[in-house]
């Protein structure tokens, strides 16, 4: 995937989303300016602001507020991704030592606060308020997702409707608030407004799924060199995710009683590992998950399908393939 | 110190910030729920809620929006204690062990941030923006606070001021906040009600300040059993507090080398200790910084001056008196 094809329509905007950020990860505290020095330096791809920047544009300029509000989306997204990688003692991160890693799980943690409590100061001193509505009820959503995997750790009978609550709250509330946020009408809201903004959080809620599903496969699939992460990391962090629970449900036996030893072994040599692979694939779990995944984006293209013909909306659709059909 | 003087005057509402913190600490996630039933369990004295809802309660009735404003202050204590806790790796808390002992770090952080973005969303929904506004704010200077304090931690030449500015940050703050949110007029914010706010404010801070300083004399010479926490915790966990800064001053040749041996070993044997006490006293830093927060303290009885006599007001001088007497 081109991702150019993607971000195009946004770069502009974009390129101002790295400013602001640079800005507000600025601290009075050399260890802070440190962790964002490093973590700036791992240039993610900043797809959460990207999905946001490409929903405002799809109605026109976009305003101010709206860039403020993608950066804000990215500071939340950073101090998830540092404290997760901190609960689940992750070592790399986009092909770079983590900051857990590097410093330690006190200074992820710390770090993590002062992103979180910037990003809501930024909201209040703005007077985003919309935003901050969106924002707070979504952070609380990551937070449930984050409590609810750690409750499911292990858990190798999990079901696939609990499986789909974990990711929609980890992951879809965020994507679907930098949407929703992004669909914003300029003045007072409307009931259309409030419609078309309905829209497109559900229509990021179904990105965010694809995307999550299509990321639990690739921790199965993918190529470390590719991903920047190890392979089988779920696994080893006690995440039962999609491929894997169908290939539990599907096979029988002495298959299935092989694939659940290994998965609850958790640490695997790199031939066990295989095996597993090959096991969950000889119970169409990574067909069953792709096939979930893409269904999720098709709900996200329907959803876009209203929308008049543009480069813009192009692009969004893209952002929708990547979401789905990427290896990385 | 009788714990109802400075409690007696807010006795309902007290009760119903507790009937609300068990409403909010509830969640669907059950590990969520059990840390949050032992953090209740704990019971804590409730100083910020009860600072908060003495000041409402001197300019007459509390209201509503202000007795959830105090359930919320609470709310954000906890989640920064929990966190605290971990990267402190603190083990005892109010003579309970720790989240982080009696489960993991990982429960902290995820139960960290349950709390923190509940308390947003609390704010948000009941769009007590003002209070959101002050609490934003705060939040954001107690992570700062945080940050310093791990910068800062086995510098053993730190300034005073730089030690003000840490306990400014981590602890005044929110107390000034919960002070000023209590100050909060009820209508459109005139200048008096402004500049009675920010009275408050000022007088939250020196109440914060005291209280730290204190604080930090008890985690010398305190006692155990009453205090709930091992002693030296401070000093083990690298943080460099008042009594020492001063007596490091004060002390020439031998005593002062051997109290800064002492100090950097961090882990002492129980004479070792008795004899870094001995030193810190010698070196007059106990009464030193029990000097500096009476005199905060005398600063925050300034500030509550111009109140016309009254049941409530003779409370919060027990509050202030408490903060800088107390043992535990």
């Amino acid at each position: 995937m081109d991702w150019d094809l993607v971000q195009g329509p946004v770069r502009r905007d974009l390129a101002q989303v790295d400013r602001q950020l640079a800005q507000l990860f600025r601290s009075p505290v050399a260890i802070v300016n440190a962790v964002a020095g490093h973590f700036l330096g791992t240039r993610g791809k900043k797809f959460r602001p990207t999905l946001l920047l490409l929903v405002a544009r799809l109605a026109g300029k976009v305003r101010r507020e709206q860039v403020m509000g993608a950066t804000v989306v990215e500071l939340i997204h950073a101090a998830a991704l540092i404290h997760d990688d901190s609960v689940d003692k992750s070592v790399l991160r986009r092909g770079l030592p983590t900051v857990n890693r590097l410093w330690n799980d006190d200074v992820a943690i710390v770090v993590g606060d002062f992103l979180y409590s910037k990003a809501f100061e930024t909201l209040v001193s703005a007077r985003l308020l919309p935003a901050m509505e969106i924002l707070a009820g979504a952070t609380h959503q990551m937070a449930l997702g984050e409590a609810l995997e750690l409750q499911f750790a292990g858990q190798l009978g999990l079901a696939e409707r609990e499986y789909l609550k974990v990711i929609d709250a980890k992951t879809a509330s965020l994507m679907a608030a930098a949407c929703e946020i992004g669909a914003l009408p300029a003045k007072a809201r409307t009931p259309a407004g409030r419609r078309r903004a309905a829209r497109f959080r559900r229509f990021g809620r179904a990105v965010g799924m694809a995307f999550q599903i299509a990321d639990d496969v690739i921790d199965f699939l993918g190529h470390p060199a590719e991903t920047g992460k190890r392979l089988g990391t779920d696994l080893r962090e006690g995440k039962v995710t999609l491929p894997l629970i169908h290939a539990l449900r599907r096979l029988r036996g002495a298959p299935r009683s092989r694939l659940a030893a290994l998965a609850a072994q958790r640490r695997l040599r790199r031939a066990e590992f295989r095996e597993l692979v090959g096991l969950i694939a000889a119970g169409d779990g990574f067909c069953y998950a792709t096939a979930r995944a893409r269904a999720y984006a098709r709900q996200a293209q329907r959803l876009l399908a209203s929308e008049p013909s543009s480069a813009v909306k192009e692009a969004l659709g893209h952002a929708v393939d990547y979401a789905v059909g990427r290896t990385r």
